[in-house]
């Protein structure tokens, strides 16, 4: 059994991990219609006017604004109605001094009008109508490229596709845009004692809980992850499951949480590539192991579900954000105070699981082996190492799961 | 032509639609591994024990504690070491008095055993072990049913499918889970000038941007968008729309910008339900219809798709949070400073976009037809109805898109 050599301080093993993901290259081109929340990887200019026709934006009529000039409530002018001009259809008429048409939201403005009298400021009789309102050239008129003229950037090279942005896209008639590939992750479920969901167990067995919840949240932060099935602790088979997946930007193995399994992972890295770390100053979560074999980034976590599964929050999920070229995200937080007196240990960052109850904090820590120190709390309660103690009533951030 | 009638306020329209909206009682069973961010739709209850035995915390020794009493770094203990014991393997002796077993975390404890010594105060000599620190029974060791003894709760109906939750699941080894359903949209484009992306447009039209836009909002929200071909703005072929989705929870209109086409939708609702309300003073989205056709929501959306996008989030990003038992979600928001001074209508609420420029709010709108008034902005600023004026410089709260 080899022991930890030196435990490295949290802030200190972030740096490492996050100089160590870098944004994903690969592109896919994917339907509009599948692009929401993905990041753009190219910027898309418009090939056509968006309106491609200048079109009124109200309902009323088109007129020649000059014709309007002076009208008022006490003095309306008075115009020919040539047509009436629905969405959709193409002017047959043109008007021409004192003449006008009937027009709808969005129908395209007849040759020689420029504005557009609302429908309220008028009042038609037979084939003319009266108008009580003067308009100035433009007015209720949506110029041809007001929107977006021809050329225009619509979406750039890294913008995430919100609403919005897949609206522009359609504007311009664009159907599918090329994104940045969601980064793979390898999620290897590894220990003899670990057994798949759909086997019954047999004494020494327990489920495996963290190949899910390292799915989750590799899913949750913009990646997309291969859940293997689970491999031994056994060098030959970790070996073999790192040249199987070459294809993957990150591999996260969970298991090994005792000290004989921790060297076996020691050992592939070794072999392969290069450990960066091992061993962080944090509770749970202190023997985790992070390297690089090649250009992945291999993460291995402690076995533990709720070590392994806060240490996917802490180092998992930032990386994955950039690799995907997600901003770091917004975390979810609400303040609390302390239901009781909390020690941690000094020199170690404590990532303590909370309860709520309304405003008040309850530690829901268990103990790293049990899933529901975290299932049945609401949030955690980051501990800096140079804080040994939280009051009773002491406020606290709370960052929601 | 018809006139809107009377405009009611935002706050009341938003109840109106809010009462209407009912969580969704149809459910479904999928994998866990496809249930993160979906909300359980039962509890789910342990059937075993978990761990199901009693395990090492610890790399160490499996002892009887009171054979360890008084032991120091001064006054080591001695004891017969039986076995070593690994993880997913069972113990084949059980200690008697100064005896113990070499185990590894997570390894079954042996019979008689009541504690583990960790490695670190221990120091293997042969077939034996001196031990230099004492440990109370219980002490480096999870107890069978700790995590969750059979029968616990492992997640209750209403419970949104986090990583930790997916993990409880796992850990009792269920595969599977009944969820409530995504609420089923219907998405229909309107409108006779709208057309397909995929065709060329002709003189008069302009691409179909908000059935793109609207399914985006559904996606985010928790729902499922069925987004439908562009229907004529014609009576018949609306209603026709209406009958073949029945198994929709909501259907939204989107289009029938001028009066002429809101008339039609009007008639449809009225023919086949009721209308809730018509007419919102809200700027831009105006225009809204709302209404009830047996138990689903319809939305009559304005067609403009600044006008479309700014009511999908105020009116029907909350309706489907709610019919999809989500909580309405914390909105991101950001604190800003007004770039320049903006002048408001009492009396209606505006939705104002706004581009950031650190902690600048620039004005972003253009008009409601514009679809980059929202693609090309960070963000919104809500001006309530009774404020007709944002001054240089003063605070607002930016939502983000």
């Amino acid at each position: 059994m080899r022991p930890l050599n030196r435990l490295i301080q949290l802030e200190e093993a972030l740096e490492f991990v996050m100089e160590k993901a870098l944004p994903v290259k690969k592109t896919e081109t994917i339907p509009i219609t599948d692009a929401t929340g993905r990041v753009a990887a190219e910027d898309v200019f418009s090939k056509l006017d968006v309106p491609p026709f200048s079109r009124a934006a109200m309902d009323g009529y088109a007129v020649r604004a000059k014709d309007t000039f002076g009208a008022s409530k006490s003095k309306p002018v008075r115009m020919r109605v040539l047509e009436e001009i629905y969405a959709g259809s193409v002017p047959k008429t043109a008007p021409r001094r004192m003449e006008c048409a009937e027009i709808a939201t969005g129908a395209m403005l007849p040759k020689g009008a420029d504005a557009v009298v609302m429908v309220e400021d008028t009042e038609k009789e037979g084939a003319s109508v009266t108008i009580s309102e003067a308009v100035h050239p433009g007015q209720n008129v949506s110029r041809m490229g007001e929107d977006m003229s021809k050329g225009t950037k619509a979406i750039s090279k890294g913008d995430v596709l919100n609403p919005s942005k897949v609206g522009a896209l359609a504007a311009i008639g664009v159907k599918s845009v090329r994104v940045y590939s969601k980064p793979l992750v390898a999620v290897i479920p590894t220990g003899n004692e670990i057994a798949p969901l759909d086997k019954t167990l047999v004494p020494g067995q327990v489920y495996d809980i963290n190949s899910y919840t390292l799915s989750s949240v590799v899913a949750l932060n913009g990646g997309q992850a291969r859940r293997l099935e689970i491999v031994d602790d056994a060098l030959d088979d970790l070996l073999k499951v790192v040249r199987d997946n070459k294809d993957c930007d990150m591999l996260v193995f969970s298991g090994g949480s005792s000290v004989g399994e921790r060297d076996i992972m020691l050992d592939v890295i070794e072999r392969m590539g290069e450990v960066i770390f091992h061993g962080v100053a944090l509770k749970p979560g202190k023997p985790t192991l992070f390297g690089m074999i090649g250009k992945q980034l291999v993460f291995g976590m402690p076995g533990y579900p709720t070590s392994c599964l806060s240490n996917a929050y802490i180092f998992l999920a930032p990386a994955l954000r950039k690799m995907a070229h997600l901003s770091s995200g917004s975390p979810r937080t609400v303040t609390a105070r302390m239901a009781k007196r909390v020690v941690s240990t000094t020199g170690r960052t404590q990532f303590l699981t909370v309860r709520l109850e309304g405003e008040i904090a309850h530690p829901a820590f268990k103990e790293s082996g049990a899933i529901t120190s975290m299932a049945f709390a609401d949030g955690y309660v980051i501990i800096p190492a140079d804080v040994d103690l939280l009051e009773r009533g002491e406020k606290v951030v709370v960052h929601l799961l």
